[in-house]
């Protein structure tokens, strides 16, 4: 049986297939409607030269945030591609932990776009270190993209 | 002695430091003024849900490039930031190696913007797989950002 | 005598050196602290080839509302160049009026992030059409580049 | 008859609908298969509060250019809509001319990426004052998209 509204159950699985996210240690920590959420530890293997996090780690996880917000509000047939995206770097990736945020802006049948944010978290206020807006495609009927 | 012309022992001893880009195994194999490449096996430890390559590694790793790029440019003592970057993802990142170059669009005592493209590299010709626009900043007399 | 508080008229001021908003009838109708609203009607002047707003002109009102929304948040004898924006087109630009917002999303000494976002305004609800994120440079001390 | 290789027809009935370009001054001088040039000269009425081409002008004839470029090379019953583009400006809007290039980086029969530069252009060499990549959606059989 196929739930056209179990998005959480498509979405975990599809999630579980990013080796990506495992190699940096990012956990999918919410999915609601048109909203997603990933939290990781900092880890100094993922560092740039000044011992931040590095801006392309920020933006992996960013990138997966906004297209599983995407994934949400498509139709269980369908998969997601990213054709694009923009991040501004607004603060050094320093912290503990950091929580990225996905959020759908635009849906649409073929386009869907999307906007994300990292904070460092730890035991302060959170700290807003990069924004993103992504713009994301909606695929069907392509073996060699599924779920 | 500062040899003011030897950013390339300046570039080598800063990617040492980059320790996200040995996890994705990334390395530099190219410093000329104002241009930079950087090369990386297929791993399936960072691909996305579909089996290639995840957009943020591809991020990562051109913004490597495009800010080492602008590191060629700029006095021995400054450092680089990246502020912002786009990236267009244009091909599936599908083959067995992949080579990024980031190349100085404009020089500037403050601002840099540099162009970065990725290729699927394999037995037949190199495929493009995304180009990169990004904004880096040149840091002076911040002693948590050096080098 | 110079009122640091005083971004109101600053901001009158120069926007009244703006001879593009003129020329494309937007005026400024909001200045808050870290937000600016602006305001045109449809012109068919403004079109592209298929009847809408033009994507150039929605860019041009959303730059100058990000531009003096992070003009707001500087000392008074700075000026602010637009370094880069991105905007996505999430409807065609169709409408009796149009509303830009900017927003400051990290000030800064140097470098001012924003973003903006544009609605068509009638009868009915506002319908977003596009957004921005750009980056903003503060200028001092350039005598071509003053207010 | 319709031609499947009269793009130059095609585009300049469409490019003679564009009372943005019209308003603002700017000529399309050269159409070849996958690259379109514009070109204008300064206009008081078109500039910012410093006295330079406005960053939003500067980007309404990239993006016109960039959209172009993607026409010539779609089939003649497609029509092009800009989903979204990032522009960095270089240098000031200063000069007697400018010239802007679109150029099709990536075709496709959905999406299509297109990079754009602008020149001031004079008596002197050329001066690179801004980029842009933009990301184009072929659109067919829609009423209110067409040419």
């Amino acid at each position: 049986m196929t739930d056209i509204d179990d998005f959480r159950g498509r979405i975990a699985a599809s999630y579980a297939r990013q080796k990506a996210m495992e190699t940096i240690g990012a956990v999918l920590t919410r999915v609601e409607h048109g909203s997603i959420e990933i939290e990781m530890p900092f880890d100094e293997k993922l560092t740039q030269q000044h011992g931040f996090l590095h801006a392309g780690i920020i933006s992996a996880a960013l990138d997966t945030a906004c297209g599983y917000a995407a994934y949400t509000v498509t139709d269980p047939e369908a998969s997601i591609l990213t054709i694009e995206f923009k991040v501004n770097l607004l603060s050094p990736g320093r912290g503990e932990r950091f929580l990225f945020r996905g959020d759908v802006t635009k849906p649409g049948s073929t386009i869907i776009v999307a906007d994300g944010r990292a904070y460092a978290v730890g035991d302060g206020p959170a700290k807003l270190i990069a924004s993103m807006t992504g713009t994301m495609m909606v695929i069907r009927g392509r073996g060699d993209i599924a779920g």
